[in-house]
């Protein structure tokens, strides 16, 4: 059966124009005008987009004996409601010693429920000799290019700088991406500690533990180290300006580095974290914690220049019970929010509908970009013959509030609660199959298919011309004296 | 008839692909395997790419009761043996009052001799209600929305502050881009005059007064007057750090300003006008002047993290003996330097053979960015379906050293002379003319045409809308007292 | 008669230490234990500090048919009654053609009935060889070593690039200091324009027509114009973050620049020009305007961090019947605010208080810094035997609410109305007159005398040193062509 | 007996002006006109300034079984002979487990030999309750306020961050300083590993080793930890524009943080360990290494600008033997260099004889700042009446060129061998005593004093407030919910 996607502007990174898109077995075969196909969908008035990506989520996520509320299958629901095609996920090994493959076989049992496309991020959390090894098979035989490493949660994921650096340097022989979570785990946790030996144990008290500049530290220590290694780096979640003055000069000396700030911290400010109800101030709790209106101009800012280059969720939904676990100690409040259903619109919302954003930068830094980066571009992130059809038809005057009580998302909240956003989904296509059909959901369990990924990007193939031609050398010498001793 | 490019890379923007493609009447009808066509270029071991843009040249412009002695006729030849298949020239109305259109009817009595594609970039050199008129029909029926305005040449081309306040706020509303030549001319003519006075009369003194401060600022002042006027802004030949910073500064505030180094100071220095000899100086001046490596190397940076956009030539290029007018006195040798046969394959060699860029930077930074910039993109600047025929085949392993004796130019000179590139068209197609079939120059003169563009690009949508939104109101008051006089 | 102040803890620049200070005919005498004197004046508890220098005033300034309502009488007993013991006022020729001994002349008329001692900055308000000719005996004759020039106010005060060039040079010849009143006035005089014609004509439209931009970008290209000149630059009433940067910037680069900012800019915001009261924002109406709190931060830290150096006032007072000539037409509004009452209880309280600021700093920023910028420390600026005995005696304990109602100065309001203070001076001494006693006023008119500075700083003469060592130099070149012509 | 100082001009970091200066038992007792004394120094032509401080020195430093081959008694000799009449050196505690205390005791055991006077820093090289508590009584009875942490030198004296935050916050609340050595020593480690593998053995590759990256990262963390424990922070040996820009951007923010750059990175390169002669390569290893010419004129423009503080040298001075422990191995090459004799010569010369700096400056740079840090001004860094009798009568216009050969350092080489220097002291004088009398050293062994030292100086003070001021406090809440599990 063929699909038809008809009277709509196709937009894509590059430019936009006028066309049909005619769909046939989950791929892209024609762009042009008057086609014909079984199924018509009417893009009139809409724009004809490549569906989102978010490249940070925790879906399921095994946390203090429970798991994080959406998986694989609530969480692509949502993904799929709010115009979002295919997210990654982190595959986490215990630091106790798990192996990486072990992790993945984990991963991979949850993921089946999937109503999108997937991919995952490979997380290392200790070193040793066998995640030296195993990486190798992670690139090469599962498909998956980038690795995450935790410079917070001490005691838990975190690494320290000399694993850091023998990860990135692996991963750079190995032609991959580095990832990193950037904040100083032992300032965090000293100041934890402090805090709660002062009386400060609500979960504003987790925005005091984690203030802006253990965030830049770390941000700027990543960088460094990745240089060194030679490895191109990405920095998740950046919430604020120093982290982000960090990758600004870091790229201004030339180096590849890409950060992506969620669309909590461009919309959300630390207020949240001072309401007078525990509840609300608890479910706004993750990390980096929101920040102040300074900071959201900051990556807006990066957003426009190019110095920021995707936008992400690090959806990761507990409910307002599993969020209690921490009354009395902002330390035990599980970290995370969710944001998968309401990303697109949000941003569209406030950056498209503002000016900010062209609608060219927006399919960018939702999609395309980040397609390019873990290098399954144009299979994903592009509307073009012979892709994915991975498809959001976006109404661009489509209206709602944001409420929990019509969220598909599993969890009892929203943090953006009360927002109006205008810009929503008309339809979602996922491989081809129209999973929202003109405010109806029709997804399918199980149709979402893990998506393979290739090392060796552009950018691994420049960065290791450029190291290699200034690398050390020693100096040859004559009349070296014998040894002083 | 048709021709196939068969067995090539495929290099975008975007991405790298195998491909064959194939050209009918002057434009890419099809892209895929196998293609047939009456012609065969054989594109093995080679990169298919879109064809360069120079957004920067000055064809037979008059200077001094003469003229710059590339014309259209050499000049395109020289691009298209280049790989360079389109130029943008600046029609110059005399600061005397003359007209905007009756400068366009001398240009176009020139470029009828092109061998590939054009473009004008419309000079603004004084300002009056004529002018103010007369933009409005450059933008709509000649199709050409960008106005130039030199900050230097101080009692000829040079505009002051409120002409180009007034002369952006118009490009603004006609949906246009403004360009600058940013240099402080009031005080480029005072430090002239001093050097001359101090007996500073070589070539060199023209290097002394334009120090890079005098870049920087100007560059500075013109961002601040487009921020205020609402205008994207294109700063045309940045030369130098302090210039750079003042964009990557307006960048890093959301502003809309783009960038545009030369070939030549990302690559010669001012050690150039050291030399004894005093043609081999002469030759190299050029406004602004060769800069030292410190600035060479922040100029590479900005290419590689996207603060620059667009690597240009200013090709404007005097024999020796126009040179020499300036014997005695640095202020009269005539400003320009050749580079239009010679940007392509100098950005390849010390960009992407070195690692600095990959292969698809190279093809925004020539091609794509200055298309979209300038709104003819994918006509231009594109390897699709539909797009104009502008193609070079670029064969990575082919070398040759850059000598005057062996150029397309009708100067007796080239400034990189001696240099070694690697990296050369084998076949350059203008509209699917090959011009340039493995080392002959099959061009033809008259073949070129005039590209028009339409204004208002989603550049300046967005930037409206967000001006708009922001725009100052008044205050509602009640009570406002009398005049007190 | 002898008076020795006891028991204080004496606070200069560089250091506190416990110590009484005799004074002997307006001069310091000693500075040990247990002095005696005729009177004596109980220090106990409080700061013995440097009166403090108020190095920007506008004393009985004409305008618009009219003076600034605060003269020499009124001006000095307000400085005095808050802690400032010397003003530096601008002594303005009219740009019509006036010299600059014809204008000191007529600031000799005015100054006679100063309370306090005082000097002028020369302003250079339009361009010749007259001009040009008198800075010298400025100089030397009359011992004003610092000249005014304005980016500002378009058609009166303002002067051109090229002018300035000129001037700078002259006054750097001369071993002089170059101020600026940096704002673009060409864009100024557009933006007031075109608000007008919106309808926007409320005192907020003040602060519309002066945007933080417009600031930055003049400060920027006096840097460069005074680096071009050999120059050492100060920039006057530094109200925003743009403006700082740039002087930031150039000091990075090791140019020679101080930034000054008003204690307004410092404590108040833009918010004012908002109330519904249109006497109360049109009171507050000056340029640069106030800014938001980015910027006051931005100023502060300036202060802390050493990139800005002084606090002053631009006190240049106008009643509101005054004010009121702007009713319908904000360009009509009289720009100027006072402050010189203030400036020191406000720095103290919001610096010194906060901990933003040391003591010692708070006397460098308020009186030691400038009494060095200006060539007159130190007999200005220092508690040192030797120096003028113009002290304050600080007492840090003292409170009040800030109120026009109980001030000194002429003008029927106060921009800091309400503000709460802690720290007043207990005595303040002029050349040893005891002009404040403990709440008492006992000022004298015409007990204030002309401070004669001399040129040629240290500062000058390293800037000279080093211009010296590097300024160009012809190449030496052999077989030089003839000329091409 | 008296000596009175004649006919010089008395250069202070605040002002210069002519006077005589009468010494008295090791005190300054009068400043004035005609003044008499026992002895008469000519300073007929020389500055009166304040003698040297060298905040950064290393005498007889344990290492590898040796020690640093200037002692305390060479290496003061050499001081004095340069000008310099205080040192402050590092006392060292075994990482394996020994106390402060005891490491002082070691410390004062060889201390006694010094000809001039003296301070110690303490360094912290593990952590640990002994440590905190000895902390107390070190800053309290021992006058020590300064403590010291090296973030390289991994396996031996370095330190984590949770350790680094702990000292910090001890030092915060005894009101002292922390300082740092910024390296990152896991990347320092591993780098060296990777180079001696690849053959990299020679001296050269201890530069490769310590990139200006690996010290600007440190710089960076270590301003954070010291921001979040409410520490004032200074950096040693800020070497290159990575670190500097660290602390420029601190200030920036308002953050109490000084830089240090040593007299070798002023004015040597990194060319120097590519000398062919293993031995002059060898003998210029030091951490961080010497950088190329952009990071010199870094630290140049930081002390012109402000935003570096002090010069010093880090004199840690081993022979040429001792240099050849690390023949075939670079990481055994003892780290350290020679300098104390010449920093004040070298500034001098290349800082006010090229007019960079004023002499004021000088002073402050080489003294005075130094001296309010360390809270031991006006003792020390001052000509003032009360002030320690340390002081260097200076001839600007004697010359000499440096060599080995007429060195007073115990070690058989000079770094800056060859070098010209105009500017140098024609008296010592320490606490009183000539100790270089025109060329002729008459210094004691043993007449060097042990300098005390309070806490708490204006910094910590402010800097307490300000953090009191803005510390984190609890939302007030009611209805908190019952935990959820």
């Amino acid at each position: 059966m063929s699909t038809v996607i008809k009277n709509g502007t196709i937009v894509t990174a590059d430019l936009s124009y006028m066309g049909d898109v005619l769909v046939e077995k989950g791929i892209i075969t024609e762009i042009g005008e008057n086609l014909k196909g079984d199924e018509e969908l009417d893009a009139t008035g809409c724009y004809v987009m490549p569906g989102g990506i978010d490249p940070h989520t925790h879906l399921e996520m095994p946390f203090m004996g429970t798991y994080s509320s959406d998986d694989f299958d609530s969480g692509t629901r949502a993904a799929l409601a709010g115009g979002t095609t295919m997210v990654v996920d982190f595959a986490l090994p215990s630091p106790d010693g798990q192996g990486l493959l072990d992790a993945l076989q984990m991963w991979d049992n949850k993921s089946g429920r999937a109503h999108c496309d997937y991919s995952y991020h490979m997380a290392v959390t200790w070193w040793g000799e066998q995640i030296f090894n195993e990486m190798k098979t992670v690139v090469e035989d599962r498909g998956i290019t980038t690795f995450k490493h935790f410079m917070a949660y001490k005691g838990a994921l975190m690494v320290q700088d000399d694993e850091m650096f023998a990860s990135f340097q692996r991963v750079g022989e190995l032609g991959g991406i580095a990832l990193v979570h950037a904040e100083n785990g032992d300032v965090v946790a000293d100041l934890s500690q402090k805090l709660l030996a002062e009386g400060n144990t609500g979960p504003e008290a987790h925005a005091y533990s984690r203030p802006p500049q253990v965030e830049g530290e770390a941000a700027n220590r990543a960088i460094m180290i990745a240089d060194m290694a030679g490895v191109p780096l990405y920095i998740v979640h950046v919430s604020c300006e120093e982290a982000h003055e960090a990758i600004r000069r870091a790229r201004q000396q030339g180096k590849r580095v890409w950060g992506e700030p969620l669309i909590q911290h461009l919309t959300l400010d630390e207020s949240e974290y001072f309401n007078k109800d525990w509840d609300h101030a608890a479910r706004r709790v993750m990390s980096p914690p929101f920040r102040n209106q300074k900071h959201q101009e900051s990556l807006w800012h990066g957003l426009m220049s190019g110095s920021l280059s995707v936008v992400a969720t690090d959806h990761c939904a507990f409910t307002t019970d599993q969020k209690r676990y921490g009354v009395g100690d902002f330390t035990k409040i599980p970290n995370g929010t969710g944001g998968l259903e309401d990303r697109m619109p949000m941003l569209w919302t406030h950056g498209v509908g503002t000016g900010r954003l062209t609608p060219e930068e927006f399919v960018a830094m939702t999609s395309t970009n980040i397609a390019k980066i873990l290098n399954c571009y144009p299979r994903k992130g592009a509307i073009r013959v012979g892709s994915d059809a991975d498809i959001v038809v976006w109404d661009p005057e489509k209206e709602k509030t944001i409420s929990a009580a019509s969220q598909v998302s599993a969890i009892d909240y929203n943090v953006f609660e009360g927002k109006q956003v205008k810009g929503l989904p008309r339809f979602t296509l996922t491989r081809g199959h129209v999973a929202v059909h003109d405010g109806e959901l029709r997804s399918r369990e199980g149709h979402g298919e893990f998506v393979k990924r290739t090392p060796g990007t552009p950018t691994n193939k420049a960065l290791s011309k450029w190291k290699e031609l200034t690398a050390p050398r020693p100096v040859t010498r004559t009349g070296i004296p014998a040894s002083g001793v």
